[in-house]
């Protein structure tokens, strides 16, 4: 099933979405305590993904909307967004490694204030970044609790997947202290406003027998940058589930990002420490996001999230 | 005005504390928009305060209850913390540095999740950590919206004031690579259950004429650790209000956590850089928290804030 959130008359709906029709949940006749927001449909659990099958065979036509008129919205708003950076061998090869860079998951943290959806503008503000990158990522999306969860059963805890791009203020993340060390930090470059486009829609864990088997891709206005399957990355999702359930009781609708291929902007900056090598059939990316770009990151399998980057004002 | 959060009945209320009594605002009469959470009344601006300062004298009998038959809660859970580190010369002084030390605040993030009140078992897990150490701090709660906010106008966008613990995990922020080389690590080290715990109340801004003349102390099992005035602070609270909102549109009930000063645990572990000299008058801190202790992070305008430490099944 694909899940996902949208704008109806001012309210903001759960839906099913099956082809180019979007079953507004609600209007079809669900419970109000089981789908008035994704956390709910969530932590609902079993009986609540039954429901929501139910209900999009016996939604009456009220209940059934076009696509092309609604406005999709991030499919959750996750409390704690759990995230590991450094995850593809290629990323690392292209970019100044880290000295724990393939030793185990870098961990950082964005939250609810940085989720933006399907459609929105990601801010460009030159204030805060002159090198705002994009990074095409998988984002799991945890199901059922759990503390200490071994990787062998994490993907029982697994409620689905979207797509996830983890906006990337690279010249904050990346710093040269006047004495010339190269020094990481992960917070400001991080964590910012837009900095998580999440969408279109959830995936439910049925529909994905293997997340280590599906094809990840970004654009920026059309020009592939990124295509990898996440059968490449260092760390399974099921060992990130373990990995971040040391530190947190993992909750339902806590989402964990997994990381980026090559290709980010990065790759090319030699300021930076990038050492990008074209791989064949890619063509370089040469250039950070300006204001006006589109950029496409897709999971094949899930689906396209599509944002334009805007500057300050444009974006309000 | 005190404002706090308390249990009565299973359910979740806002109060104003007055000396040893707490009026519990919704039994005394106020609107439900306004003062169902604590972010619901911080958004409604100086008519909720206005409204929570006449209900506390208006009052019946049925909406005062003793402090000592309520469980306070943390005041508020604030979707995104924004965390400055390195922010007192003192403690700068006693650890090892990172290369922007005392350059420009550190920057990572808490959230809700991370988030208790007083009371609460602050969770020793081994398996996360083995060397556990607290950080009182002074937490600035945001009331008005901003972005980009001028320094000299910073204070207007302060709601009031709290006391926090910078929960930290040091051996997962310090890391020695087998190459002998020092790294830091601001996301495990720093985003883990039970890392922020936050109260007891808040103290509206207008009863603070000036945030950095606030006396800061913590002890262990009542052994004084840190001691400090916020004046001592490198960075203001006004210049981090400044910092943090180019990253962010601060929003009501966002909270900025403005670092600690010497005395933590850190200082005297040579082996994660630490280079404590006893200040006169204090007694050096000798180790990292295990169950059983009892931490009380004070800052001395607003209150103490004490919690027990407890191994991980003990705190279920």
């Amino acid at each position: 099933m694909r899940l996902c959130r949208f704008s109806s008359d001012g309210a903001q709906r759960v839906g099913v979405l099956s082809g180019e029709i979007v079953i507004d949940l609600l209007a079809a006749g669900g419970l109000p305590d089981m789908f008035s927001t994704m956390t709910d449909l969530i932590a609902a659990g079993a009986p609540a993904l039954k429901a929501a099958q139910g209900l999009s065979v016996t939604a009456p036509p009220e209940a059934r909307i076009p696509l092309s008129s609604v406005d999709l919205e991030a499919p959750l708003m996750p409390s704690t967004v759990l995230c590991s950076g450094s995850n593809y061998r290629s990323h690392n090869a292209e970019k100044a490694n880290t000295p724990l860079s393939g030793r185990e998951p870098e961990f950082f943290v964005k939250t609810a204030d940085c989720v933006i959806g399907p459609g929105d503008h990601i801010i460009c503000d030159p204030v805060h970044t002159q090198k705002l990158d994009c990074e095409a990522e998988l984002a799991v999306v945890i199901g059922r609790a759990g503390r200490h969860i071994a990787a062998a059963n994490a993907l029982d805890h697994v409620f689905g997947y979207t797509v996830a791009n983890d906006v990337t203020a690279r010249d904050r993340q990346v710093r040269r202290t006047p004495e010339g060390m190269t020094w990481y930090e992960l917070g400001s470059g991080k964590a910012f406003d837009t900095s998580l486009p999440l969408g279109p829609v959830i995936i439910t864990a049925d529909e994905v027998p293997d997340p280590q088997r599906l094809t990840l891709r970004s654009r920026v206005n059309g020009e592939l940058r990124q295509q990898a399957s996440t059968s490449e990355m260092i760390w399974t999702c099921a060992e990130l589930v373990h990995f971040f359930s040391i530190n947190f009781t993992l909750k339902p609708g806590m989402v964990i990002l997994t990381g980026t291929p090559a290709g980010t902007a990065w790759s090319v900056d030699r300021d930076l420490g990038g050492t990008w090598t074209s791989p064949p059939g890619l063509t370089p990316a040469t250039r950070y996001c300006l204001p006006g770009d589109e950029i496409e990151c897709e999971i094949v399998e899930i689906g396209v999230l599509s944002n334009t980057v805007s500057g300050p004002a444009e974006a309000l």
